[in-house]
């Protein structure tokens, strides 16, 4: 046997990058080639090609909008960049029932969707409730196999199918549209967990919504599929692994539109860019040293407790890289006695370096409760801050502050300005906050999303689109 | 528990197009929308964003040929659209070892890439064959439980690792930017079997493709997977359920570049627009009747006997629908006895329905013969013809005239002649030909590429592409 020690995927890139194929087996592909440009030519008549070809944007038809861009792309390639854009700061919103952040793929889904149909704000809302309702039933059967057992990434591999039902509803599909778009969306689902880390993580999110309109538009424009794609026996249940069986669906799925997972359990937000492990130990520590006006140079210990699951995520002590410091309890505490609530900017190697961070890394620890495991996962935490002085303050949460339910319009309406305001001039980043803001009452989704380009490119954007 | 007799996908595509959700319910999608807008905003500038946009076709830049038609597309769009034509009637090409219609993924990438760079006819073929080497290594390694057992389309979700590494290589990626493309196709990788007679089949050809192209792009302007993404604990190999562990796969890729699958096992053309388990009996079928002259309306019987697999396959003893006639062995052996070798044509519905078919669908047998079961599969057959004039005329074969290393030019050319005139006048489709048989000769693809566009249209698509 073959001792292969580098990973399968570069022994295989040597070989693809390097390799002389020999004459004979040049010649067989061109056979192959001959043979297939002939199907090709015959299949270009059929129905299946002729829809396909239908539902792309051609050249002149770009009405998307690419977040932050002054560029637009058709709705395919325009919810691919907003996806990857919103999942590439890990920054953007979760579901613990499902298990994805859902609306880095939603979002960009109803968008470009409603973009093209130049649909109400209220039915690209209504569109993302019933994506995000479909995603549950489907990861409450799924979970916790398909996800922890099989490597699926939630975000993409039940994302996808969201997304175009959520896509679906925006585009106005009738029933058995919609049922062939879910269909389609089940055969286009896929997202490996092991390129979490990597830039295929946020690509992941591009992929769901991307896949979710295309799946809309095929079935709009009479594409079909399987009425069996989802629980039949070669669906997407059993590709998928999922951990209960299609039985198990027919039930979760009976009481939609009855029950509303978006209210019960609902979003997740994130008021850090870091993991959503580190919001309840953050929001207290932040609250201990704005109570007793606390200087990062008064600690002398920063001690965090908190319950099982959260050290099996928070993995990095001493991180090196932004994305590690993202998984670091002690860099993230320090941050946040040092330089305040962590924000994008905060997880810059230069803030790993900084000496006053550099000091109380070490001073931080993190120590798992077991009696905290009896909660719902990372919510409950106890942070204690021992100080110079001699005092040691300290105080317990059940949940951070982007906890559903929780979230104050005031800490939403920051973050979003704090973040717009990387791709957006402030006076942008302030009209778009509005624009999002009057979102039920717009009459075509376009008038909002016009306050998302910048103004800076504005001209440059209309001679380009006369 | 709900009683639920529907398919979950129409179950809940009734709840997407019909519920109305409630306000609470929108306040908090209006709330994920305004989170993830910002998000999207504060992304836009990450690398893994910028890259993302960096890799789109712009509308100015559709230089990638859909074929038969005289639009021109972006390399995926493109790519996706040859695709469903290259699979849409079946009739394409097919990989004993990966399971896999390879050509019809392969073929689409290899051109597209080809065309964005201006490849020589050779690199393009190259890009097939490392493609082709590829997918064999993985299909040997993961099937038969990933095909068979879990219901993956390995024609998609093998096909895109395949048109991945073959559109690195025509697009000149090194080592490490192939095995990058290689991880970031992994995760776009899917395909249901359930989805095997609706449109959605020859759109996993397409996606495959599309997502082939789109990895090799990304990684050629930088975007990064996982080293692990194939044979990692949450990877492709654990993900697509491999009948083999990682070593397996290790130990398999040892002999790329010293061994060609291409040229040991090879590719399998189809002469026949119908399911291959009909092939070697139609063989024998044509030359019974050809040379002892037999008219349709001389025969009482024909006795097909074959392996254990075929009647597996051929499953429908009365069609009602060309795609049902493709695989049924009483329309094809009648309708080869009265219309002689099967084409497209043949399976149009007015052919089932021809009288002289319907009078010998029922006077054909088809019987399995298990001594046949020690050969490769799909290749022994045995017809017997039973004559008004007394006489019975037999003969038997071992696969069919398309199998690998058996096709003639003769052959092939008749085949691609016959197709290309579905979109090409008889002119035209000639011209392809000639340009085809060239392609190891041209300096840039795009010469070749150009004949397989509508004569007819060239001058709209010059006015349109000035």
């Amino acid at each position: 046997m073959a001792v292969v020690i580098k990973p399968a995927a570069a022994w295989m890139s040597e070989f693809v990058a390097i390799a002389t194929p020999p004459t004979a087996a040049r010649d067989r592909a061109a056979q192959a080639l001959c043979d297939t440009v002939g199907v090709m030519l015959a299949g270009a008549v059929e129905p299946a090609a002729m829809i396909a070809r239908s539902a792309f944007d051609s050249g002149a038809n770009n009405t998307c909008r690419i977040l932050g861009r002054p560029e637009r792309a058709g709705a395919g390639d325009a919810a691919l960049a907003n996806g990857v854009a919103a999942h590439a700061l890990d920054y953007d919103d979760m579901c613990f029932v499902s298990l994805a952040h859902p609306s880095c793929a939603l979002v960009p889904a109803v968008l470009a969707a409603g973009e093209l149909v130049g649909a109400s704000g209220r039915s690209v809302l209504d569109g993302y409730v019933v994506g995000f309702e479909i995603e549950c039933r489907l990861g409450a059967v799924m979970n916790p196999r398909h996800y922890h057992e099989r490597g699926w990434h939630c975000t993409s591999s039940i994302g996808t199918v969201g997304a175009a039902a959520a896509a679906s509803r925006v585009l106005g599909l009738d029933g058995s549209a919609t049922a062939h778009a879910i269909g389609i969306a089940a055969s286009a689902a896929c997202g490996l967990k092991e390129n979490i880390g990597a830039m295929v993580k946020p690509l992941h999110a591009g992929l769901a919504a991307r896949n979710g309109i295309m799946a809309a538009r095929l079935a709009q424009a009479g594409f079909t599929a399987s009425e069996r794609a989802i629980d039949g026996p070669q669906g997407y249940l059993a590709a998928m692994d999922s951990q209960q069986p299609p039985s198990a669906l027919a039930e979760a799925i009976g009481d939609l539109g009855s029950r509303w997972e978006i209210l019960d359990t609902g979003i997740t937000v994130k008021l850090y860019p870091s993991c959503a492990a580190t919001h309840p130990p953050l929001d207290i520590l932040l609250e201990l040293v704005r109570r007793h006006r606390i200087a990062d140079d008064d600690i002398l210990a920063i001690d965090v407790e908190v319950d099982s699951m959260t050290p099996r995520l928070l993995i990095h002590e001493c991180p090196a890289t932004g994305l590690e410091a993202k998984f670091s309890m002690p860099f993230c505490a320090a941050a946040a006695a040092v330089f305040g609530p962590p924000g994008v900017d905060t997880f810059d190697v230069s803030h790993i370096r900084d000496s006053r961070v550099q000091r109380l890394m070490p001073l931080v620890t993190l120590r798992a409760n077991a009696t905290f495991d009896d909660a719902q996962p990372l919510s409950q935490a106890c942070v204690s801050v021992r100080l110079r002085d001699g005092r040691t303050v300290s105080a317990r949460v059940d949940g951070a502050r982007g906890y559903p339910g929780r979230l104050t319009d005031e800490e939403l309406h920051a973050k979003f300005l704090a973040c717009a305001q990387r791709s957006l001039d402030q006076r942008a980043a302030t009209a778009a906050l509005a624009a999002v803001r009057a979102i039920e009452r717009a009459d075509d989704i376009r008038s909002i999303t016009s306050a998302f380009t910048p103004e800076r490119d504005a001209n440059q954007l209309l001679s380009k689109h006369p």
